[in-house]
């Protein structure tokens, strides 16, 4: 199995990737936008962490009947933060996108799932906090070149002001081509209040998934700056005090599934969570999965399925370790980077 | 088995009622808020219906953390008016009610879960449709004196817009008081695909669940005069073409109940709800339940909490008359009392 093009979500055809980024005197929070080819795309979601905050969810239900969205929302700001769906629903209207409920063709109702990570005062400013506008820009953003190109990563969209077990978290992102050409991919928000990082050793949890020399410049950190870290208390091994998080993933791919499939997907997903970031699912966290299929190629059979799965569930873990490695240290958070330099000579 | 001293939903102390209606040059529509007692209220959900649109739901699954609710939002404008929790959360914050998450008393996330009604193009303006504004509206009519009056009813609020089975909808509301002294009591907004009147005898579905006296005026219509509405298609046995509606419904007691049982008692209030309207919960609707404690009270033992859900799904049921019989006829939509006068003499 090899990495797509980019290694990352946009590897998937369609799918586009856009940022709004809020960093500024208080301000270290932001918004990302995923974007679905116009005529949407198949989706499901698996809630596991115990502080969700979310909207539109309840429709990927697979009893129920909407089985197309056409945006998937990841914000900062908390609870707030779900008002940067608004601006994106404003913008797909705009654009024509839709559930159509009208004659006109632009009586259409978007379908955008959102979830949201606290990042509540990280940057100072209390009232610092995504609003409809973030999401439009975000939305913006996915238009234009860029939001089909590498997905960027690191401290940027809903990723800016996020924190994982005392290390700045951020954007990741990763993707596999699987055996019969089709590709699935993830995207990420690491934002944990457990740790992507094994205290006793300064390994990413995620690397061992790699793909063959995807995590080759990683290096066992020196022990003495691994245990000076330690001491510092920014590997934790536990949550401590009121700390409130949420990491968010979406996994993406062209093959065709239903809407239970695509929930089943996203339960994968979580499994990779679970296996690059421990503890995960905290009462702390909010920790939410979606899938989406753009359905452009065919069904998979139960081999290829199973492939897919499991390569997803990679993805998700895989794309934990290159949010831990875009990050860039900020304020008071140093990055795996900064923190472990020994580790990525 | 009595109802409280207004019949309605303001009847359990602390719980709040607040309406904006947009109604006017091509606008049909609005948006309601409950709020509770400013330290929240355990809350539950039930959803039923095949197209449901939602913000906060994930967080009342009795698995996750949160338990307390600030405020619940009904809105018209499909799943673009979940943009009018933005600005209820806004005014919450503003009063210093929500989850503390720092240490500035200010520093609160209020929760409030919402869910939507469709009604979009009822006024013929695509656009008209309720926004965060409309939520800020609504709060600010639930902090002012009628907040805690009787429940206003008909066509108002998340009402205005509502279309049952070719007759008005529109918001209703009913109450009852416990042996032991607590109240239970519901709010609906009646837009319903099916229909809350058996097109046989014209006789509204839930009036048969009335407490002894309550719909003593309501008499069986004239044949002719029923026969007449049947065949101009006002009562309908089946849903007919692309319709989309949802019918909302919130019960509240000042029992103390925990996340599990109020989620058992919203439950219930979609039974009532069933009771109530034919067909219901169908792909065309996205109907939500629902239930609030205020903890006021002490927690029911067994036989208080049978009579407590029991009078609770019944409370669904008589509002819904009650949202029948406050609605007026509004453009192409008769009402219930204008359709029949011969059944509310």
């Amino acid at each position: 199995m090899r990495a797509g093009e980019t290694n990352g979500l946009t590897d998937v055809p369609g799918l586009r990737v856009g940022h709004a980024t809020l960093r500024g005197p208080g301000a270290l929070t932001g918004t990302t936008v995923v974007l679905t080819p116009a005529g949407g795309a198949v989706a499901g979601v698996d809630v596991r962490g115990a502080a969700p905050g979310t909207r539109e969810t309840d429709l990927l239900d697979p009893r129920r009947l909407v089985d197309r969205v056409h945006a998937v929302v990841f914000s900062g700001g908390s609870a707030y933060g779900l008002a940067a769906a608004d601006g994106v629903m404003r913008r797909l209207e705009a654009d024509g996108v839709g559930f159509p409920v009208g004659r006109e063709p632009g009586h259409v109702v978007p379908i955008v799932p959102a979830a949201v990570v606290f990042d509540l005062l990280r940057g100072g400013d209390f009232g610092a906090r995504p609003d409809a506008s973030t999401g439009a820009a975000a939305y913006d953003d996915a238009r234009a070149p860029a939001g089909s190109a590498a997905v960027r990563q690191g401290v940027i969209g809903a990723g800016t002001g996020a924190v994982a077990g005392g290390l700045k978290g951020g954007v990741g992102s990763a993707s596999a081509v699987l055996s019969g050409g089709g590709t699935v991919a993830a995207l990420v928000v690491l934002n944990a209040a457990g740790s992507a990082v094994h205290p006793e050793t300064g390994e990413p949890y995620g690397a061992r998934y790699g793909l063959p020399g995807e995590f080759a410049t990683l290096q066992r950190p020196d022990p003495e700056e691994l245990a000076a870290v330690r001491a510092a208390g920014t590997l934790r091994t536990a949550v401590e005090g009121p700390l409130r998080a949420t990491t968010l993933a979406l996994l993406g791919t062209d093959l065709t599934l239903t809407k239970s499939q695509c929930t089943l997907l996203a339960g994968m997903g979580a499994d990779g969570l679970a296996r690059a970031v421990r503890p995960v699912h905290t009462m702390h966290d909010g920790d939410t999965t979606f899938a989406l299929s753009t359905t452009a190629r065919p069904a998979p059979d139960g081999d290829d399925l199973h492939e897919l799965l499991a390569a997803g569930a990679d993805c998700v873990s895989r794309a934990i370790v290159h949010a831990l490695l875009a990050a860039d240290p900020v304020g008071p958070y140093p990055s795996y980077t900064s923190a472990l330099p020994t580790a990525v000579p």
